[in-house]
């Protein structure tokens, strides 16, 4: 297999180390806009040179971003590359089109590491899906907010402080929006949703709530009632229908989910005959990124294409009545079924309630209660 | 692919179940000494019509114990059918017989189910042997154990009421000295270390400490000092030595083993790249475990043969030095570093040396401190 690697930071860097000594798989042209030399493949800073390169079968995505990676990778299949990429803002955004490119072009379009970095999750996914019906995916796939909150709940730490920390660590970036906010873990249950599902979920309908609004109060509040918050994603089936939403969660103490230390991340999938699984590992980081890059290259060379078959459209459906502890915000949109000092616990309220009234009082902080 | 069947207890019965609506497998023969009829498959009470039947590829042993699985196994080996078991007891046993053989004969071995029931932890160490070094395995890959300690911490119950509850619930077994003494984990630990490592470990020097000694004060002192006992197991690669062990093992409360409820198990994986992955689930039961029995059938149709080449015979060596709590026995080969009531933390002293005194003193209980 003879690779165009588009990018040369984080992830690029990390390809490229871990295949150094294969046989198998050889990165033949890097895609890097600095002035680098490397010893074992030519540097451009001209995405042609990839492009019209035929020796090349298979373009690893390793920018980031919407643009130009989506411009490059389109042109790559159009060119008839396969694609590896880790960038779940890219293929969740580009689904409709990308998957059923890559379908009527019979290309390989593989992106294990764009869920749970160094867990094989959407491989499991893929492998369970051959024997049977999953019911529900999710759980904890972003190690910033896990590192967050875990920091909040462990040091007392206010939220600005665990975020400061994060940042210092390299585990938050400079502008955390699309962590702290739960936009990373929105891309990534939609993705999982729709390959665990076989389906193409309407991602307007998928409401998200981040964590940005969590106070050290709001934890002491959550230690007093042997709660630890998290943030869940969930994706599942209630009665044919796709249930799929991000949201802050109160778990029980003593709860797997409640133990996740740090920046890791654990994804459970709860299958027909399986019950549940859950993987547990490194979300993100160089190596741990890059592992599942070449994991997908190597199934790249045994044949192995998207992860199930593109499926129908399909929208949301957050019915689903849940009690959600509940600060700030007025006319509140459902009953108080108790006090917890300035926050209040409502009575089962439908998701999609809750986070239609979170969007007019964006003030508030919401988290279900598990 | 058409299958003989060998039982038709719990998992076999749930591997038929299972592969009821394939296309692709086929039950075709069911050796069961009941009599009992079933509508897509013949039942025999005789293994030689399944051996004799050239319409049978793939032999699925599901009936346990060594004999006479060991020697149905070896004669459907001769006559060049491919295995699946979810027999650790089994595969561990008669590794240096059984898979050099299907070595030789071309033949497909598997046993996901083995180890970790619906967990498919031995796909996933050979799925990562593709890419990267293992250096360590273990962790929680008893159920019963698991179930046992986790009411006693949870519930306060002493060790007699928690069995008797497990074996109500079917957690246990009538004599459940195979788990509780940890030799079901020590089959484990020892199967997964051969794969990860690709070796084949001298069982002889694999030590197992079990928890049938633990008492109702044991775990009131282990939660006094923030502490959580689980029976853990450990296969590593220090300084290109394997060293492997079963233990009774004090974790931090928080800690992700510390949270595994029930008869649960997690089972991680240390790997050169991919840093800690961790795999959470059902480490038995019908489906679950046919689940990967299927699984493994899945992987034979697609070509896939045992999850490592079989490796050179080593020796162990637990010369790793760790402090252990201990409570009971004579002549303490490790100083004393801590009185915790009626019971000691030694200094650090060698895995293997501590192991030798429990011989000794076999109604002491011990405990390595993580």
């Amino acid at each position: 297999m003879k690779i165009g690697l588009l990018g040369f930071g984080v992830v690029g860097r990390g390809v490229y180390d871990i295949v150094a000594d294969r046989d198998d798989i050889q990165v033949a042209k890097v895609l890097c806009l600095e002035d680098i030399t490397l010893p074992d493949a030519e540097v451009t800073k001209n995405f042609q040179d990839i492009l019209n390169d035929d020796t090349i079968d298979t373009v690893i995505e390793a920018m980031g971003g919407l643009h130009p990676a989506y411009e490059f990778v389109r042109a790559a299949m159009e060119a008839g590359k396969n694609i590896v990429t880790s960038n779940k803002a890219l293929v969740a955004t580009f689904y409709d089109d990308l998957i059923p490119l890559a379908e009527s072009k019979g290309l390989k379009f593989r992106c294990t590491a764009a869920v749970g970095g160094g867990i094989g999750w959407l491989s499991e996914v893929e492998r369970s899906r051959r024997i049977q019906k999953i019911h529900k995916v999710g759980g904890i796939m972003n190690g910033t907010c896990n590192y967050i909150l875990d920091s909040m709940t462990r040091l007392g730490l206010d939220y600005g402080e665990a975020l400061k920390q994060a940042q210092a660590l390299g585990y938050a970036e400079a502008n955390p929006s699309t962590d702290v906010e739960g936009i990373d873990t929105w891309h990534k249950v939609i993705l999982s949703s729709n390959i665990a599902f076989g389906v193409s979920i309407d991602k307007a309908g998928v409401p998200a709530a981040g964590i940005s609004r969590i106070t050290a109060a709001d934890v002491e509040n959550f230690k007093a009632h042997g709660l630890v918050c998290k943030l869940i994603s969930t994706g599942k089936l209630v009665d044919g229908k796709c249930s799929v939403y991000v949201q802050p969660t109160l778990i029980p103490q003593g709860d797997p989910e409640a133990a996740v230390p740090s920046n890791y991340n654990l994804i459970t999938l709860i299958g027909q005959w399986s019950d549940r699984m859950s993987f547990y590992g490194q979300g993100a980081g160089r190596y741990p990124t890059a592992y599942n890059v070449v994991q997908d290259c190597q199934d790249i060379l045994l044949g192995r294409g998207f992860y199930s078959p593109y499926g129908e459209k399909v929208t949301v459906c957050n019915d689903e009545k849940l009690c959600f502890y509940v600060r700030g915000g007025k006319d509140l949109p459902a009953a108080v079924a108790e006090n917890w000092g300035s926050a209040v616990v409502t009575e089962p309220i439908s998701v999609s309630a809750i986070h239609a009234w979170l969007k007019e009082n964006p003030d508030a902080f919401i988290a279900a209660i598990a």
